[in-house]
């Protein structure tokens, strides 16, 4: 591939200098339009004063080049003939668009999950080009997390209508992206937080459990439900490849070390853990924190005490936001 | 379902007065002969000098009447016609085997996991049979074990061999067991311990997942091993019946409430958590053994410290037999 359209949304203008731009980098689902999936950052970051950038990543299926794209030399879509991408395209492929919209650096860039790697790559890989990094909930994927992306993806080749991913755009695999969307959300939320919304209740509609066949506890009709909705909105080959570019985040492997790539880092970066996430345990983030300290780089780590697990970075605003405003002087 | 066949294994004998039996009871993959999945466990209880049984429950595939059993109705296999069957069913089955066989009342009921469900509702079913009950990493099950047990039966029905679970005994849904018993194997495990032995590193065999597009991490490689010796034993509809009794299994809710389940085991009970198992968290059973001393069983917790995760009650023989073997009296 030599050419990629970029899908971008800017929210509010650069001044003369130039020195008032954030970047805001998405997670696996989400969007160049920040003001869908997360409002309350794009209001903190106030678009009165500065200018807030945000780029569909490559691999996506909202606008950026990715597996439903057009293949020039077939004129079909690349459906699972894409090339693996890994979050550094990600990161490239923003900074080859930041270039043509005259962007030289950004005051910062902020991210959660795989928005938070984004963050991170983006200070490694153009140290000059960021002044303060915010990643939250990210660091490199742990076995566990790896397993269940590794689950998901084999759910998806599971569906009868998967094809090996040469699916008909009229009939995609959507009960395999339903059923590894649910499993994700799992990993999305915590233990505590289903205990307490869901705990052994029947489902709010149709029968209990033990009342029928059929019947299902509340935590089931909230996972079938979140399949369901999230199959109308996205592909499943993006699906896939943006799992494998999680799965693949390595600074360290990139640049032979822990060491050698951290010192590459000359942004103030501010690391964020989430007290009940377990795809990106807070012990993992504080651990990677210490390593970027010890290559020299300005770092502070910041913990959010919540129930709400890797979803914290979006349900959490009030803990989020004023550690992030405070960092970036915003 | 006016007649089940129920397979039993029986080690030693048991003396005159008939009070050196132990029941073993076992877990959701495991069959009548203790010897096979818990050698360790066999050997404290001493066949010398105590008679040891373990009854395969109802539902499962290894001998007692189950989804693969013929219907006498059609002479055709249950499959997913099977009736639905409880933790309640599977020790009902077994006091009726006990009964053939001449056993009124156990010395000690053991078991860990859907084995520890079945120990709790001896205790509560048959408050005279059971005088020490010993159930390892058990209680009803959370809103986070239910999420992954539904996704697992999902992931099975969206094989395309599943035929609505009236598959052919030749071409039975492997690619779907295999999946869900590698995700079931992630809830048995623990992240630190994932991470120890699997962490990033490339899988033994095969190429690494940043070297070719079939490359896996050795996370990657271990589940898919996990799930391929599994298929070669299990059956599916056995498999989703198993779940959907460990899913419903409540004392409390048989009973109208905590206090009228406890208050009726006569029992002495130990309650043994797992430091790191997120199926059956360890403070979950805590709670359950403060709800049964308030209804005035008297009940003893201890705790494994361990990195295996629910498995360490297979595990981790060197900590937990001692605890048994002091609290049988053996």
């Amino acid at each position: 591939m030599t050419h990629a359209d970029v899908r971008f949304a800017i929210y509010g203008e650069a001044n003369a200098a130039c020195d008032n731009v954030v970047l805001v980098c998405h997670a696996l689902s989400g969007s160049a339009t920040v003001h869908d999936w997360w409002p309350d950052l794009l209001n903190m970051l106030d678009p009165t004063r500065n200018c807030i950038l945000c780029t569909n990543v490559i691999g996506s299926c909202y606008g950026t080049t990715g597996p439903l794209s057009i293949n020039p030399a077939t004129g079909e879509p690349y459906n699972s003939t894409f090339p693996r991408v890994s979050i550094r395209d990600m990161v490239r492929a923003e900074a080859l668009a930041a270039d043509q919209l005259g962007i030289r650096r950004f005051k910062g860039v902020i991210g959660g999950s795989i928005g938070g790697m984004q963050a991170l790559q983006w200070a490694v890989d153009f140290p000059e080009r960021v002044e303060a990094c915010v990643a939250i909930g990210a660091c490199p994927l742990g076995a566990m997390g790896i397993g269940l992306n590794h689950l998901q993806r084999q759910i998806i080749a599971l569906d009868p209508l998967w094809n090996g991913g040469q699916y008909s755009p009229e009939a995609p695999p959507i009960d395999g992206l339903a059923i590894a969307r649910a499993l994700a959300v799992c990993t999305y939320k915590s233990s505590e937080l289903f205990d307490e919304r869901h705990g052994r209740k029947p489902n709010r509609t149709g029968p209990a459990p033990w009342e029928s066949r059929g019947g299902r506890f509340d935590i089931e009709g909230y996972l079938d439900h979140q399949g369901e909705i999230f199959l109308r909105r996205f592909d499943a080959n993006s699906y896939i490849a943006m799992t494998y570019a999680m799965d693949a985040f390595d600074p360290a492997r990139d640049f032979g070390g822990k060491h050698s790539a951290w010192s590459r880092v000359k942004a103030r970066v501010l690391l964020v853990g989430i007290s009940s996430d377990w795809l990106f345990p807070a012990a993992d983030i504080r651990r990677m924190g210490d390593a970027m300290k010890a290559a020299g780089v300005n770092v502070t780590y910041s913990e959010i005490e919540s129930q709400h697990g890797h979803d914290s970075f979006l349900a959490e605003p009030h803990q989020l936001l004023p550690v992030t405003s405070a960092f970036l002087k915003i």
